[in-house]
């Protein structure tokens, strides 16, 4: 078995980079030190564990990238910029190569979002990742439980490939998807714009159905999308699958300029009724049924 | 299988208690908003797994305090206060029964540090708690790196009691050791005195001499300590295991006060010699051999 010192040295180098003065104190002690900001501290806690989150033939520079970058994600949903992250590693590799490949997908990642690693810790065990993440809001944070009837619901981009990246992987069929899977791009530019407008927002990680669902029951409210208006990579269950980590938000139709309507996605309207309608046309869809129905 | 938000609900009285106004955005949301203080915040990650941290027929209750005690020491020995916590829990239980109890054991040890958690995850999977832990200076932050020669070395409290608790637990024997093992209590008021005059610290958690020659590799030093002072429980092992999470710190003899003297263990001295050397009368243990032998 590797020791706990040789994988934490395959860390050292990223724990050591302490470009921006984030750190006081670094790897090597009890714990890190992080400067003071003058700013509310918004932090989330994400794991990722092999074949629930990722299969297990998973490369480890993409599992430590993909973990990373899903975890970032809920910063994003709460318009905030990501400053530091910390990583519980739990792994029973016993290659010393298969840690050097992992952080070298940490790296990557840092560097992409300029975001600083301040510690962790490794243990043995089935593969499992827990990331945290630390940031503070562009302006204000974007909370779930802010909708309000007559919002617009706005996503950020395509949904279903990730669904269908994963799917590509097992097959192990090469497809542009692949990489939507495994290295998810979270928008913080997108972020911080919608953070002046939207009423609320949140990460679309178990399927925009369920995530616009909790928005609606922490605000008290309802949606009625339109299906033809959601992008979509297959059918309509890639509005029940996660994986693509697009936001979904919803803004008052008065704040709506150019940018959102150029850049996002209109797909539907906060409601008063307490549920979710998806229509097409004049159907609508029956979850029970799992087919689409007249309202006649 | 229980779902996710079923857990989520044992916890969320939890999240929910805001007493001391420190958390702007509890749970529910995509992350958790910290109120800003202005000071530098000192962040530790502690990794508990069944089998290695503890045994696996332990209670759930037992678990989830040790899992928190444990990385709260992290705390203690940088000088630190603990202010809040967030957990990652990996859990393959069935019976909600069984996250209500460890819940409880999270809301006792909350309550006696007076501290918060404000958010989490959980997965389902062997047991494994990642513990993130965030608390600030009470002084300056003692670090490992900064013992000198000729410094005094202290301990906090008697050694081998957590090891002897874990093996009484093991032969199912009755004993005040147990719940040494289970519920270590972390000294934050002493943690607080020595933060004005320690010169280094470390809590112990690998051995007396793990530890101790941590502080010693990063301060570039040695140490020389006097078997027969070191309270130990059984025999000489008790310095080369865990569990116990009393501190270890160095200080230089000018500020060595009547307190220090009174409440801690004065075991040795701080050397030039890059090594460990423990003594006993005219003899000195050898590692290699694992016994005594003379100085000659």
């Amino acid at each position: 078995m590797i020791s706990e010192l040789s994988i934490l040295d395959c860390f050292q180098h990223l724990v050591d980079k302490k470009t921006d003065k984030l750190v006081v104190v670094g790897s090597g002690d009890d714990a890190a030190v992080i400067k003071a900001q003058d700013k509310d501290l918004v932090h989330s806690v994400d794991i990722s564990k092999i074949n629930t989150h990722f299969p297990k033939d998973s490369r480890p520079e993409d599992i430590a990238y993909r973990s990373i970058a899903i975890a970032l994600s809920d910063l994003a949903a709460m318009g905030a910029y990501p400053s530091f992250i910390s990583i519980g590693l739990t792994s029973d590799s016993p290659d010393l190569e298969w840690y050097k490949k992992f952080t070298s997908g940490v790296e990557k990642i840092l560097s992409e979002y300029q975001i600083q690693l301040v510690g962790g810790d490794v243990t043995n065990g089935e593969l499992s990742i827990c990331v945290n993440v630390f940031g503070y809001a562009y302006e204000k944070n974007i909370l779930r439980s802010t909708a309000k009837i007559g919002d617009l619901i706005f996503i950020t981009g395509r949904l279903g490939e990730g669904r269908q990246g994963l799917s590509d992987w097992n097959k192990k069929a090469k497809s542009k998807y692949v990489e939507k899977f495994f290295s998810p791009k979270i928008d913080f530019k997108k972020s911080k714009y919608i953070s002046k407008y939207a009423s609320s927002c949140i990460d679309i990680s178990d399927g925009l159905i369920k995530d616009l669902g909790s928005i609606c029951k922490v605000s008290g409210v309802g949606a009625e999308i339109i299906f033809e208006k959601i992008p979509i990579t297959n059918d309509i269950n890639d509005l029940s699958y996660g994986d693509d980590y697009k936001l979904c938000y919803t803004c008052s139709p008065n704040f709506i300029d150019n940018e959102l309507i150029s850049g996002d996605h209109l797909i539907g309207k906060i409601t008063s009724q307490k549920k979710i309608l998806i229509r097409k046309e004049n159907l609508f869809f029956d979850f029970k049924k799992n087919g689409w129905d007249s309202f006649a």
